[in-house]
């Protein structure tokens, strides 16, 4: 395969060629007649690989294995593993009763059976369709959920249907009431779910997104002038192959058909001490509980990842579309359910951004100041899961701030509704005959902590007041609070929920190691106020089926391949018994203190849909910080350059000496405007008026 | 005064000549030897107001007067209205027992009188400074809060002590422990606190962070490349006055010496009808609480907005330094003691940002996409209170949201402590030497709510689950949940706390008028995750002084000069009783329902500090959102010109007219990097792989 230089990094996923090789190895021991569903990187065993990094030139260099999922005919499923040196297949087994992920290929194929089926095109026809408009019928196929009617044995899809009266109609505004079950394995249409109440296909007017809508409507506003971004000089940031540089920053960025973005070994650069920080970080679920009772809407909860994979669904990224400014991109490749190759190019974009002001301070007494700008690197995929778009980003800051952040966009999942009819508060008319039912994003952030090494321990923080009584010696004025920190010594102790009232984070620390200053041991904290509740009700079918969002913060002890916490192979799962993080966790004994940890978090937004949202929604974004906090001897940004800093004896100087680095590209909106008697760029910066 | 076009809008801060005849009115009725403590807009009464704005060609134009505070000679403090176009006083008042807010130019003044004190030489000595070192020696005087030994009808102030071993060191890292007192009106020195353990000045060495300390650890790192941000075309908003249109908004932009920027009449252009929404919005007041209870440090928490004022701390800003792009500024004009004028040059700056995504979709079946870039416009002030500086941003987007941000940064107040002095967990060592606080930062929004028409109700939203049991008809999968609101009847009632547990919003709505669709009334959320708990216990100093802070929402009827949370003149009040918010509620009965109302909300954090916060803080960002809900009939962005967008039907015809605006300013980072197979600019965006 080359010399070491061309070798993959281990964490890398696998290459194009690499996963031909596990696809003809496949197919050599068993067959041309079987699906590809998932071809992976097998990650490297963490004690390995964690060798392997403190001494890449003399410790074994871990094996590249495939991680495979294959479905033979007749719906039976495999898991295994090729070795892709040697190449052999080194396991082999039947995944029984299990349903692995749906992707992208098996979701297209949905529609164009449905519509040629006589049943669907019975319902069409009652819903209002001429049989000859099949056509403009469309479904955006889901997973089940789990119906207890057909178990997991069948492979099966839900199809929610929709009309466009044109092919360029934004169709979730034509909702039809009908729901069609598809099986995979013989694809097929084997049962339609058909409500008491039928709704007829609306009438109302098409209200579409798209130019030719708008400028039916009036056209678009003329009033935006451009703004421009560029790096005359170039990026500050690094790339080999997928481990990037950036401001003592430096990590591996891989990618998974499952989380995809998923960033490896993390470390930062104090002063020349290459410090570990992560030793992976992705998000690693989700699920999205629709709150609507009536049947079979309780079947919409997808976990999109573990159901249709977050890198499977990536969208495709474009140059001064997506993001602006300079930027690199990564693609992905997967294999094709054939066993071909599918590339996403550009699935991930890397670009900088100016993030404001980094530090200021003005000394009141004489205006003697410092301003320094900060930036911003952010490393980004967006995916498309039917109606909705994600965009996840993850933005690394100069002070060792992490800050994953997920922008909400593109349509609302919709169902049909007469024009008189009473949502019972399930959901919301957002347009003439338009029900978009409540729901929640519930996302699971995966942590595997390695805080200055891999043995951590997590506390929960409350800021508490003091116990003393007011008028009390220890308390007289009453003013004392503190910071309460509560170890959690065991995975059961370390089921934990949001504290608003406390403003309640998380403390990933290292207790084997102190700050200098202020002897608390290093630790990142987990700062997130969009921790949210899961609505659906203990014992319901979403609760049994994605356990980890019972709870804000479960945290598990490092066990290779406990990736995903609602399981191996997601969909149509019945919750009985719970998979993934509840069969980690177990009873809640294990000692989780000052050992190898892994935090799971669950955060998002519960969404009561309202008209704005409709027909596209305007993106909402929702971040988390994971912050240093006694990780550094003290603040580690004060070598980024200033934009401009004065002395107090500079000051006396007549300001000889001062650091003017001012942005001189910035103008003044109205360079002709006398009112406030500027000149462009006249005068020097922040000095006393 | 001129003609009509030429005279100030009502809502216009008083301008330098306004201010000027105000002082003139005074000196000639009270003679020169008064201290002009604030001459500032006494702002128009809603009634007049609103009907000025419904008509201004034939209402009434609300007069300018001018709210004019005094100190005379013995402190004697005088409450004026002076009505400007007479001009004449038509109001004046002894405000007796009650301290007005401190001037820039009151604090000023302390440093130098306490290093000529002999007992506070004597101090210096004793903690080990030389006394011809005294010019060494640094106050910031702080308000004194309360403190019973004093009262409050003398005019004081508390000097936290700090030592600079040379001018341009970060005096934070070495604070004195002892703290006098000081007398404005005798101008000396009456007290000194000492506590009962001494500590001695610290000997560790300088940590500094101008550009010398940072050349004398190895100098500033040189691997950031600009990134450089124009609008060749010019800005997207327009300016008359101080009335800014952008992006269907309009509004006008006050400044007070107290709340700094003030927004009026907030209107936003739906299709062509204005739509009120705020009438007023602003940071009204704020305190910062500390949490170490030994005295006298429960006298810090700073009510900075009444004790010092947002408006008289604002920075002086400059082009390319504390903001980047096309800016425009408005300057600030205030009384200086003495009865002249100050000018604070450019204390608002006023720009566009790109704001990433505004929406996207691509449908799964074809790619066809389309990508929509949105944009917001930041009205921005910052300034400093003695440490700390205060980043206050108001951020407009496009889709109808306000988000008020607020940045941290600055450095924090520091005390003394000994090598090996337990902190005692109501502080942190951040520097050997330097123990930092516990403290909260809480704010106050002040929301005059306005949602087309003045006639609104206030409600808490709460996402909870279906009261329905799991396997029960009306629920029989438990996923059902709803948005219970509950409406605010009463003063009484409105008197909320944020709930976590539930993603607790507060909803703004016009109960007089429904969406089409949706058929709820319009509304605005607030929408706060950081709405925190004031620490300090109920009963305390600050519980009391700060009876705003007590809870994330109150609601009060709209009257006239109710401006302030914590009372008109905030420095040394006792709280007992406590002023502003509770004489307002009074005994909670008053109805809020359907009538002209004010929000107040309480957000901020509590920071524990830590080494990486010193010697300079990198900036913490907090917001919240006031978001349209059922505010507008669909998506008012739709018209926003896309960046890209394809319809299916234009994917059928080979991409014929599809619509490509992407911005070609956007460059590759490695444009020589083949490894992508990228060329420059190369491929249509977002089209099929």
């Amino acid at each position: 395969m080359g010399s070491a230089a061309q070798l993959p990094h281990p964490f890398d996923p696998l290459t194009a060629s690499e996963i031909e090789i596990a696809i003809a190895v496949v197919r050599k021991a068993h067959g041309t007649d079987v699906f590809f569903n998932v071809v992976t990187l097998h990650e490297p065993r963490k004690a390995e690989m964690t060798a392997w990094l403190a001494a890449p030139e003399s410790a074994p260099r871990p094996k590249r294995i495939a991680d495979v999922v294959v479905i033979a005919v007749g719906g039976k499923v495999f898991d295994g593993l090729v070795a892709l040196d040697e190449p052999t297949i080194i396991s082999w087994v039947v995944a029984e009763g299990q349903q692995p992920i749906i992707t992208m290929e098996e979701l297209q194929l949905v529609e164009h059976i449905a519509r040629k089926d006589p049943k669907v095109i019975e319902q069409c026809v009652i819903s209002g369709i001429p049989a000859e408009d099949m056509h403009k019928v469309f479904c955006d196929p889901w997973t089940i959920g789990y119906d207890e009617r057909f178990g997991s044995s069948v492979r099966l899809q839900q199809a929610l249907m929709y009309y466009r009266p044109d092919i360029d109609a934004c169709q979730y505004q034509y909702p039809l009431d009908f729901c069609p079950i598809f099986d995979a394995d013989k694809q097929q249409i084997i049962a339609i779910d058909i409500p008491k109440v039928r709704r007829p296909l609306s009438k109302a007017p098409s209200i579409d997104y798209h130019p030719a809508g708008v400028e039916s409507r009036g056209g678009y506003r003329k009033n935006l002038k451009p703004i421009n971004i560029s790096q005359p000089e170039g990026v500050s940031f690094k790339v080999e192959g997928r481990e990037l540089e950036w401001q003592n920053w430096k990590f591996h960025i891989g990618f998974s058909y499952r989380e995809g973005i998923v960033l490896n070994n993390i470390t930062f650069n104090d002063k020349g001490t290459v410090r570990p920080i992560f030793y992976r970080l992705s998000l690693a679920e989700m699920v999205v509980p629709y709150g609507n009772p009536e049947h079979p809407h309780q079947r919409k909860h997808a976990l999109d990842q573990g159901e249709y994979g977050a890198g499977y669904m990536a969208n495709s990224l474009s140059l001064g579309c997506d993001c602006k400014g300079a930027i690199h991109y990564l693609d992905a490749e997967f294999p094709t359910r054939a066993g071909g190759i599918r590339t996403i190019k550009n699935a991930i974009c890397i670009h900088e951004e100016d993030a404001g002001i980094l530090f200021k301070h003005t000394d009141f007494r004489d205006e003697s100041v410092i301003v320094t700008r900060g930036r911003k690197l952010i490393v980004q995929q967006i995916f498309t899961a039917a109606n909705y778009e994600y965009v996840v980003a993850w933005v690394f800051h100069q002070d060792g701030t992490i800050q994953p952040e997920i922008k909400l966009t593109g349509i609302l999942n919709t169902y049909s509704m007469d024009p008189d009819e009473d949502t019972l508060g399930w959901g919301t008319q957002v347009y003439t005959g338009v029900n978009a039912h409540n729901h929640q994003h519930l996302f699971c952030l995966r942590v595997d902590a390695n805080i200055d090494g891999a043995n951590n321990t997590v506390y929960v923080n409350d800021a508490v007041p003091g116990e003393a009584a007011v008028g009390s010696p220890e308390n007289f004025y009453g003013n004392a609070f503190y910071n309460k920190r509560t170890k959690l010594a065991t995975t059961g102790e370390a089921i934990t929920d949001y504290n608003g009232a406390t403003s309640r984070t998380w403390e990933m620390c290292n207790p084997n190691k102190l700050n200098p200053y202020s002897k608390k041991p290093v630790s990142y904290k987990l700062v997130s106020r969009e921790a949210l509740t899961m609505l659906p009700k203990e014992g319901s079918l979403v609760w049994k089926r994605a356990a980890f969002a019972r709870h804000a913060v479960h945290v598990t002890k490092y066990r290779d391949d406990q990736l995903w916490p609602a399981g191996r192979h997601v969909p149509q799962t019945s919750g009985e018994p719970s998979r993934g993080i509840t069969e980690w966790i177990g009873d809640g004994s294990e000692s989780i203190d000052n050992s190898d940890v892994v935090l799971w978090h669950t955060f998002g937004l519960t969404h009561f849909p309202a008209p704005e949202d409709f027909p596209i929604m305007p993106a909402e974004p929702m971040s988390l910080l994971l912050r240093p906090r006694n990780f550094f001897a003290g603040n580690p940004v004060m070598d980024v350059p200033p934009s401009y800093s004065s002395t107090p004896s500079q000051l006396l100087a007549n300001g000889s000496g001062v650091l003017d680095a001012t942005d001189k590209i910035s103008k003044l909106a109205f360079p002709s405007n006398g009112t406030n008697g500027h000149t462009e760029n006249g005068g020097s910066c922040c000095s006393k008026a």
